[in-house]
């Protein structure tokens, strides 16, 4: 661990002990002589951290733990990482701090009053909150759930009976199926094209609508389309999708996880009913954190009131996120509104990124070219090669990258790698593209 | 808020600033001129925090916002909180330190390797966690939720059809009423005494599945009883009613929101089946959380795998709590097996209180006496009587107390009032007494 990062958590650390005691002696903070001498000791040290980090010194220091057998994560502040799924979930400090500031259980209930429903607090502002988040995402209502998945799970939980056609695109995340299977649905897949663009045709999504309503003698219920898919990244084409389904009268729900939050997403125009967005995947959030968002014709369908509990939600099970992830998420909104605008830039990054990396050897990208979103799959058949003969086998290019800066790819993968710039400077991604390049030629492998 | 609360809380978002620009110039951490003087004036800002908390002054500050509009939390650090709901799930400082470290979306995720199973990850040791949650439990197997409902929702969606029948107890949560809703659950309600204990009986249970296998001619699928009630805060007889159920062959879910994580629960010797327990509401943990503990016979039911994606468990929808909140949790562990072991004296503090309240004019606490649990339910005939001609109506308790230090009751409440004296210490609980009693006496209320 950087001599640095260790200081910063230690000063951050000592500070949570601090608290600690200011905790334990409300209401007056009357200290006893025990008390007084963990605080001065404390202080202290904070006050030897900050030397280190005023000093701005270099080196290494052993790693430091969060509580016993739990190492302090240092990704963020050591790394340039390019983790595929985390890019868009790394928080901004402002939700940090609220993180920090709400971490207890139930830390945004102190002001819940009737009708006791998280979507109507007001201090922290998480009504107005729900209400620019619809606003945001271009829908009439929206809810927070405890992850895109459960998003899935609420819209087919209202919509699918045991036995009825869910349409799902054949990039689809594997919680879409998930959710589709606890409901009882039918999965039917809309076809890609495979090797190497995996396009999804629109049209597709109309062929095999009416395929199910020939061969069952009912359309399909539902259909979902990955906005980005997990698998390639490429961008589909929602409005075309959207405008299919129309014509034949089945809802759209649209899988924002890896783009509302990161780039601009209007659902009206996109023609989604229902939008499902991940907070940790794309909207600088911590987990478990999600958005359900839906067009007013259907807000009374999947937000449905209890027969049981006046006011009550049945598919959000009531309250959905209690504390400090709620909170935090709406701390980062203004974050999240502002580098939607940046999006051209993101997408420029990944592009020059994608440019260096197919210097190396016959190394491809996968999906639709050029790219339209910072989630990249490259295929490197060289450093394949390389991982037939090295000790190491396919780790050695994760342990390679590591060794210089860059952490986030799936230990042990080389033919097939996916990572992601989005957030990363120019600075940043550039030394991404001079790590890969020094990789290669180590190994032989020629970087034109 | 208090100047030292202030103070510790500008140190703590000062730091954040700091970790900031170390995150933006990873991997060697070069500052720019701009970038060093952020660091030094934000490390600048700690120091001059420090000098408050070293004197440790005294007196009121403007409170601070952790982000634009929103105001720092500081009920734990100010205030001595009897919330009824927020005692058990307040952190210790193990696991605000984890939080801290594992902030970002996706963090517990650096190391997932095949199976990509949050409950096989070893970096955090994930893995480990589970099965210890397993046998603190006294139950088979654990998995995480975000949230006791969750676990009540994917017990359900496992064992009911719709138009199956679900005994509850009739001082149920909500969310177990939601849960039986979305699975298309019957509802019968097992009865209890009423005013003023609100007993349940256990043979009730018989009583009432006898009586639902001859109205429907099937006997209910499934028994949910509440191990303690959010109304009351009675201990209810877990073993007595698993025991009837037992000779029906009805599995019975024990709802311990409430009591595991606060005081010991033995799944196995309360004879339950399905256990649900609440990280936010009773494991020191943040929100949402919670942990579904079953016996082995039930794992494969409600556990069961998805038939389109290989070792993806369908009721969990894959993985539950992928960030900070699972890693917290993890942190909580040793601390909450410590205290668990502590409980006869949680208890002792309660009745204490309880003895001292019921001094108040013609109070008296509900719910059977003496406590076995720390959430009370107090009648406060004489405060609701200076409610009705007092200017701030039923508000003054609240705000009354308030200015005495006391925080957490529900604004507007005074006839029947929650509070939880968990985890205070006995100093703090002799203020909460002696804050009702001086507003009392401030009422004319005869204090014996």
């Amino acid at each position: 661990m950087d001599v640095k990062v260790r200081a910063l958590y230690e000063a951050l650390f000592a500070l949570e002990d601090v608290r600690q005691v200011l905790r334990e002696t409300t209401p007056d903070h009357t200290l006893t002589e025990q008390q007084r001498t963990v605080v001065l000791k404390a202080l202290e040290r904070v006050r030897e951290a900050l030397t280190v980090l005023e000093e701005w010194r270099s080196g290494d220091a052993p790693p430091i733990q969060s509580a016993p057998g739990i190492v302090a994560r240092s990704v963020e502040e050591e790394y340039v990482s390019v983790q595929p799924i985390q890019r868009g979930g790394v928080l901004p400090p402002e939700a940090r701090k609220t993180l920090t500031a709400y971490c207890d259980g139930y830390s945004v209930c102190d002001y819940c009053l009737p009708p006791f429903r998280l979507d109507r607090i007001r201090r922290p502002n998480l009504m107005e909150f729900h209400r620019e988040l619809a606003e945001f995402l271009g829908m009439d209502e929206a809810r927070l759930f405890p992850g895109a998945r459960r998003c899935f799970q609420a819209v087919m939980s209202s919509l699918v009976k045991p036995g009825d056609t869910v349409l799902v695109d054949s990039l689809s995340h594997y919680t879409v199926y998930l959710a589709a299977e606890q409901a009882g649905a039918r999965v039917v897949e809309v076809p890609n094209t495979g090797y190497p663009e995996y396009r999804v045709d629109p049209e597709a999504y109309g062929e095999k609508a009416d395929e199910v309503e020939r061969e069952t003698g009912k359309p399909p219920v539902l259909a979902v389309l990955s906005h980005v898919d997990y698998k390639v990244g490429n961008l589909h084409d929602a409005k075309r999708v959207s405008e299919t389904l129309k014509d034949r009268g089945i809802p759209l729900l649209l899988n924002c996880a890896y783009t509302a939050g990161v780039m601009p997403v209007d659902g009206r125009e996109l023609g989604a009913d229902f939008l499902a967005a991940s907070g940790h995947k794309s909207f600088a959030s911590p987990a478990p954190s999600g958005i359900l968002a839906v067009r007013e014709e259907w807000a009374d369908r999947v937000f449905r009131e209890s027969r049981f509990r006046e006011g009550k939600e049945v598919e959000l099970l009531g309250c959905t996120l209690m504390g400090g992830v709620a909170v935090a998420m709406m701390a980062s909104l203004p974050h999240v509104k502002e580098r939607v605008g940046r999006w051209a830039e993101e997408v420029e990054k990944a592009r020059w990124l994608v440019s260096e990396l197919e210097k190396i050897g016959r190394s491809k990208q996968l999906g639709v070219k050029p790219k339209q979103h910072t989630l990249i799959c490259m295929e490197f058949p060289d450093f394949h090669e390389v991982s037939k003969k090295h000790k190491r086998r396919g780790y050695f290019l994760y342990e390679e990258l590591r060794r210089r800066g860059v952490f986030g790819l799936q230990p042990g993968l080389t033919r097939r790698v996916k990572l992601n710039t989005y957030g990363l400077s120019w600075r940043q991604v550039r030394h991404v593209a001079e790590a890969f390049k020094d990789v290669a030629e180590k190994y032989g492998i020629p970087v034109s």
